[in-house]
C-alpha cells in the first residue's frame, strides 16, 4: 500500500527543485508498491502501458534528456534499454510496438528499481546548475503526467480480471453534495494562455487575447444520478442527441453507460464499489459528454470560457480566483475518486468543446523534446482543471489536457456551460 | 458529354428561385450525359456514392422534404425508393448501408430519370409560395453539393479502372502562373460568419465577432512544381514535419504523393494528363497540406483569417473585395481541373487549420433538416473558398466545407499563411 | 430473357467439338440477356465476379491458352485486356485485384461481346487440329464452370437489392416429394477417380482404390421442411451440434438460417419466392451441412463413398448405375431452383466430409494450366454431384467440385450417410 | 532452472498411474521454476496462453471432471476460478475471452500452484478406484499436452522481447549428421489407428483399414542447411510452388524464412543461438512444408503413410519397427531444441499431407469431455511422431497431432515422402 499519509501529496509550493525532483520519483516508486511484479507487466490494451513500463519511461526521460546530453560523462545504464523505453520520440529513433510493452518481463521490476535509484543519484549533480533548471521542470511535470497515467492504465488492467482485485483496501471518500447555480461571465476580451515565469508546456502558449461572448459555466460536476437519469431518458438510444462518429462509434462498440459500470457499481482501484448517485460522473468520452450537455439543454464550454472563468478575468471587483492546488487532487494514501468538491480542480478533467489545436503563433520547442505537445494537434479534444489522480501542482488555470473523442479510460466528467 | 457552353455555368445573380431549381435540376442531369449506365452505377470506395444515387437522392430530398410535407395529396412516386436513397437522417428512418450503393442496378437510370421530371412537374406547384422559398433555397444548395460530389466520386470511380476512362474527351484548361505575394492583414476584431439575407448554411451563423492578430495570406496556391520540390526534399520521410496521427496514416496507407499522381501524370476527368507545375496542386489530404506548410516555413490560415480577407475587412481604403462567383469554378463543358487564376475562390477548396466545430450559439435547424451540418462537428476540418468542381454561385466567404483529415478525393489543395 | 426452350440445355451427347463449343458460347450469351449492363457490371462481395467479367475472363482464358499460344499470326484483341481478365494465374502475370473486377465499367459489354465474337470466329482454325483437342475441352469445362458462377453471382448481387429484382418473370418448377430410404453399400475396395477416355480435370485423378466400410446414403436430399425442424429444435443454438471453427463463424457472422432466407421465404432468380418444404434445401455452408447431419444422427458421406454409389460399383447385379445427365440441372429458360428429382445428380450439390486433397501420384498440369487446381488443395471441402444450375453434361461421378466451408452462395445441399 | 538430471524425463513405462500423475504434475511445476511471475503471467498472442494459465487450467481439468464429478463432497478451491481456467468447453459454460489470459494477474502464481498442491491432495483418494483409471489417463495425457504447450508459449512470448532473453542458461544440445535414405513401403492394406489395451485419444480411433499405394518416407528430417537452399533457390519468391491460400499468406504476412531465424541465428530457450544446417528445421507452417516437399520434387507422407512406417507393418522379416520412446523429446534439464537422431519419433512434428478429419465410425465421447478432439476436425492438418518439447511416452503410433496450416509457434518439421 502507498504511504498511509492523508496530507496532499506533492503540495510543495515553496520546495526547491531538487526536493520536488526526489518527491516525484518517490511517488512513482510509492504506487508501484502494492503491485505485484505480473501486475506492473502487463498492458490491458493499445491505449494503456504497464505500471513498470512507466516507471522505465519517466527514467529514460531522465537519462536521455539530461544526463546523456548535459552530464559529462555518463554512460547509459544499459544501452539496450532505450529501445524497450521511448515512448513516440521519433528523432530518438527506433522503439519496440507499443502494442507488445506489455511482452517486456525482462528488465525485471527489480532491476527498474536499480536503474531509476542510479539515474536519481546521478542527476544529483546536475540539479545545482540553472542552466538545467527549465529541462528538469519538463522532466518533472512529464513524470508527473505518467503518474496519472500509470494510476489510470492499471485501473483498466485491473478492471479486466473477472476477480476485480484491489490496488487499494481502503474504500473510496464519500461524496458530497455539490452547490447548485452558475458562475456568470459578461465576456469580453480574455487572455488567454500561460503568463508569468511558472513553468508550462509549450502548448500553453504563446498567450494571447480571444473574444468571449457572454456565458454561464456551471458550478457543479455533473453527478452520476444526473447520468443515470440521462441514462433512463434514452439519452443512448436517442440518435438526435448524438454526433455522427458519436453515433457510429456507440453502435460499433455497444456503448450503453459509462466505462466501469456495472449495475448500480463501478469500479474504482478499490475494486467494485457501490455507485454513489451525487458523485460526479467519470470514464466518458467526449462523444457522451456533448450528447448528455445536448439532452441538458445546454452545451460544453470552450477552453477559453473555462480558463477565464478560472483566472477570475471578469470585470467585478467580486469574482472569485479559483486555486489550481485546491479540491480533489491525488494523496497517494487513498484510492483516487471523484466526490465533488465544488472547486473548478479536481475530481475529473472537465471536456470542452474546443479542439486540441495551436495557439496562434505557437512554435514546438527544437529537438525531440519538440515532439512533445505539437505533433498530437489533431483529432483530439481540449480538457480542463484536474482529476483525483493528477499530482496536486501539477495543473494550471492554462493547462490543455487532450484526448480522443471516444477515449474513456482516464478520469473524465464534464462541467456545463450555457450562453446568457 | 455536357453542353458545350462556355459561359460560365448557373452564374444567375438575378434568377428567379425557379429558374435556379431548374438551372440545378439540369445541371446534375447534363453530368450524367457522358456516363454509361454502369458508370453512373458503380461505387468505388465506401466515401463516393454512385452518379446515379447522387441524382436519386437530391431527387429523395426534394420528394421528402418539400413534396412530402408540404404538397397536399403528393404521393411517392414509390414507396420502396426512400429506404435507398435517403442518406443519413436518422430521423427518416432506416436505409441501405451506405457501402452497398454501388449494388443498386434497379431502379435503373431511365426509372430515376423518370422520377426526377415528376418530381420536377410536382415542385412547379411549391415554386410561387413564399413560405416554401427558404427549403427550396436549402434544396439547390443541397443538389449543388451533390454535383461536386458527382464529379469528384465518378473521377474516383473512372480512376480505378486500369484503362484510365476520360468522362470529357476535352483536355483541362492550360494553368495560368499566379501572382507572388501576400496579403497583409492587420489583424483586429473581425465579423465572421454569415450576415445579411441571402441564403446561408446554419452552419456558417451565428455572424460573431472574432479577435485575430496581424497575419498575412498567400496570393497564390500553392503548386504541384512546389509539391515536387516538397517530395524532392524528402517531405514525405521527415517525421518531423507530419502530426503523429498523419505520420501514423501516412506509413500505414504507404503515402508518398497526392491521390492520383503516376509519374509525371495526373488522372482527370479527361484521363491520365501531363501534369502542369504551375497549376495548383490538388486532391492532398489535411496531413498533406500542414506538412507542407510546415516544410515551407508558414502555416495553414484560420478559416476565421481566410474569412477576413475574403471580405476585405480590413480598415484600408484599399482592401481587396473578393467575389465568390470569380475564379475557376464549375463549367459543364469542360474537364474540371485547377489552373490558378489568382482569385480567393475557385480552382481548390482550400485547408484552414480551424478544427470544424460550431460557431458560439449555433443551433441546428429542428426536425430532419437539423440534421445537416451539426452532427458532422467531430473530427472534421474546415475548407474555404470553392473548387473548380463547385457550382457558381454556391459558395461565399462564410462557406464552411468539411473532410476528414486523410480525405483526398475532392478537388483540395492549400494557400499559405504567415503570421507578421 | 434467356431462350424460351424447356428442351434441357447443352445435352449433346454425341455433337461435335465445334458443336460444343459454340454451344457452351452461346450459353453464356444467352445469360448475359435479362442483364442490364449495370446487372453486369456489379459485384457484391469478393467471392462474386460480375456477368460481364465472366463473359470476358472465358474469352480471355480461350485468347490465351489457345489463340495467342497455337493460333499463328494471332494478335491480342486489347493487349491492356489481360491485365482485367486473368482471374488467378500467377503464370499469366499481374492482374487486377479482385475486390476490385467490380469497377470495370469499361470494356462496356459491347465490347465485350465483340470480343467474344472475335475470338469465336479465330477459334474455327482451331477446331479441326486434334492437337488442340484436349485443351478446347479444357476451356468448354472451364466456361462452363463460369457460367454456373455466373449464375450464383448474379444471384446474391440481385439479392442485396432491397427491391428483390428478377432475373426470369417466369416462377421456379414445383418441388416433387422424393422418396425414403438409404441406398446401402456393403463397403469393400472402390475405384475411384477418373476412368476412361473422357474429358476430367486433373483433380479427378489418377484412378486409383479405396477401401470402405459398409454405409448407406440416402436416397433424397435434406429438404427445407427439414431445416425448419432442426431450427425449430434450436439447432442454431446448440453448440454441440457444431465444429469448433463453425460455432466461431456462426456467432461472428450471426448465422441463423440458410442465405436467402427470409421467414417463409426465399431469394431466387425468379426474386423473393415462397419456399416449399418438400424442396431440397440450398445455400448452406459445410459448418452447417455438418452440424445437421450431427443432429440427424447420422453423418456426411465421403467423397469416395459418393462415387462409389454413383457408379453402382457394388457386387450385386441390381446395382443402380446413376446418369450424371439426369436430374434437375441447368435450363436456360427457367430459373434454377432445386425441386428434389430422386437422381443423384442435380438440384444441389452436396458436401462429403472429405477434404479437397490431392489424390495419391496426383501431378498438376504443366504451365499455367497446371494452376487449374491443384494449388487450391488447402482448406476446402469437396462436393459432389451436379446443381440446377450446372450445364448439363458438364459433372460426372468422378468430379470433384470445392469450397470453403463457410462459403454458401452456390447451390449446395445435403445428402445424409450413416454407417451400417 | 528446472532440475538437472539427464535422465529421460518421465519415462516411466512401468509406474503405476498414480506415480505418472504425481511425475507429470511436478513436471508443470519444474518449467515454471526458471520463470518470473511475469514471465508466467503474460499471454504474446491469442494462439499462445501464459504459462501460470496452463499450471492452473491443467488443475481446472481435474478439479472438474474428477473432483467436483466424482469425489464426494470435494467443494471447489475457489468458485470464480472455472471462469478464469476454462479454455473450450462450452458445455462447462462461459468463460474468459481466449484473447484475454494475460490480463490475470490474480489468482497469483503463488496462488496457483497452492491450488495445485490443493488437488494433487484430493486426487489421491480417487487414484485405487479403476472405474477412474481412463479419466485419470485421459488428464495424464492433457497435462502432458499442456507441458508442450507451455513450452512453446513461453519461447514465444520470451522470443517478443528484444532483449533475447533465456529460460535455460545451458546451451541446447549439438546436432548430430542424420542418415540418408528412404524407408520402402510396399503399400497394401494398413491397419490404422489406436489398437489394444492403452490409452488413446478419441480421435486415434476407431482402428480401421486403409489401401496405400507403394511408397517411401525419408530416413532423415530437413533440415537448417536444406532449408537455407531453398530459401537461396527462391523458395519463398516462386509461386509455383505454394498453395493459393498459402501465397496469399505468405504475401499478406511476408514471410521470407521460418520463424525465430535473424541472419545465421534462430531463438531457442537458451535465447538467440547460431543456427546449426545440420539440425533439423523447425517452426515452420504446413504451407511452407509443402512447398519445400515440391521444390524438392517430394510431397509430404500422408497420416497412414507415416503411421503404416512406425508400426513396421510390412511383410518383410525385417521390417523396422520404431519406438515410440525413443528419440529427442522433452528432458527438463536443458533446453528443447532439434538434433536429428535417426528416430522416427522425436525432435519436430512432422506434416502430413492429410487433413484432420474422423476416421471411420468416429463418435466423440458423451459430455463436456467429448470437445476433447472432435469439434476441431476442420481445416488443420495432422502431425505424426513427437517433438523435443513432447513429453517421453506420451506420443505413439496412432497419435495425431493437429494444427492450422499457417501456425508456426510448435515445433514442427517435415520428413519427405514419395511414390515408388
Amino acid at each position: 500500500m502507498p504511504q498511509a499519509s492523508s496530507r496532499p501529496t506533492n503540495d510543495h509550493g515553496h520546495a526547491s527543485l531538487a526536493e520536488r525532483f526526489a518527491a516525484t520519483r518517490q511517488l512513482t516508486e510509492s504506487l508501484l508498491e502494492p503491485l505485484s511484479e505480473a501486475d506492473a507487466t502487463i498492458q490491458s490494451m493499445e491505449d494503456a502501458s504497464p505500471a513498470k513500463w512507466h516507471a522505465a519511461h519517466t527514467t529514460w526521460f531522465w537519462e536521455t534528456f539530461l544526463l546523456r546530453d548535459h552530464a559529462p560523462g555518463y554512460r547509459l545504464h544499459d544501452e539496450r534499454w532505450p529501445f524497450l523505453f521511448n515512448s513516440y520520440y521519433e528523432a530518438e529513433g527506433e522503439r519496440i510496438l507499443r502494442r507488445n510493452r506489455g511482452l517486456l518481463t525482462r528488465p525485471t521490476l527489480a532491476e527498474v528499481l536499480d536503474w531509476r535509484a542510479h539515474v536519481d543519484d546521478a542527476m544529483q549533480a546536475l540539479m545545482d546548475d540553472p542552466c538545467h533548471a527549465d529541462l528538469i521542470e519538463l522532466g518533472i511535470a512529464h513524470e508527473q503526467q505518467h503518474i496519472e497515467l500509470l494510476l489510470t492504465d492499471i485501473k483498466h488492467a485491473l478492471s479486466k480480471n473477472p476477480l476485480g482485485p484491489a490496488m487499494w483496501d481502503r474504500a473510496p471518500a464519500v461524496p458530497a453534495t455539490q452547490d447548485d447555480g452558475w458562475i456568470e461571465h459578461p465576456g469580453g476580451i480574455a487572455k488567454i494562455g500561460h503568463q508569468g515565469d511558472g513553468f508550462a508546456f509549450d502548448n500553453e502558449g504563446p498567450a494571447h487575447r480571444v473574444l468571449l461572448e457572454p456565458f454561464a459555466l456551471s458550478r457543479r460536476l455533473v453527478t452520476n444520478g444526473e447520468w443515470d437519469a440521462f441514462i433512463a431518458d434514452g439519452g443512448y438510444s436517442d440518435h438526435r442527441l448524438w454526433l455522427s462518429d458519436a453515433w457510429a462509434w456507440l453502435e460499433r462498440c455497444t456503448i450503453t453507460a459509462p466505462l466501469y459500470w456495472r449495475g448500480d457499481e463501478q469500479f474504482t482501484h478499490a475494486g467494485w464499489q457501490p455507485r454513489d448517485p451525487d458523485a460526479p460522473v467519470s470514464h466518458i468520452s467526449y462523444y457522451e459528454a456533448d450528447a448528455f450537455a445536448a439532452w441538458a439543454g445546454c452545451r460544453l464550454p470552450t477552453e477559453f470560457e473555462w480558463e477565464a472563468v478560472a483566472r477570475g478575468q471578469d470585470a467585478a471587483d467580486t469574482a472569485q480566483r479559483f486555486s489550481a492546488g485546491a479540491g480533489n487532487q491525488l494523496d497517494a494514501a487513498a484510492p483516487p475518486q471523484p466526490v465533488g468538491t465544488g472547486e473548478l480542480f479536481g475530481d475529473v478533467w472537465q471536456f470542452t468543446r474546443s479542439g486540441y489545436l495551436p495557439y496562434p503563433r505557437f512554435q514546438p520547442a527544437e529537438g525531440a523534446v519538440g515532439e512533445y505537445n505539437g505533433k498530437f494537434m489533431a483529432g483530439q479534444w481540449v480538457l480542463k482543471g484536474a482529476s483525483c489522480a493528477t499530482v496536486r501542482g501539477h495543473s494550471r488555470a492554462s493547462y490543455r489536457n487532450f484526448f480522443y473523442p471516444q477515449q474513456r479510460w482516464q478520469f473524465t466528467g464534464l462541467r456545463l456551460a450555457k450562453d446568457v
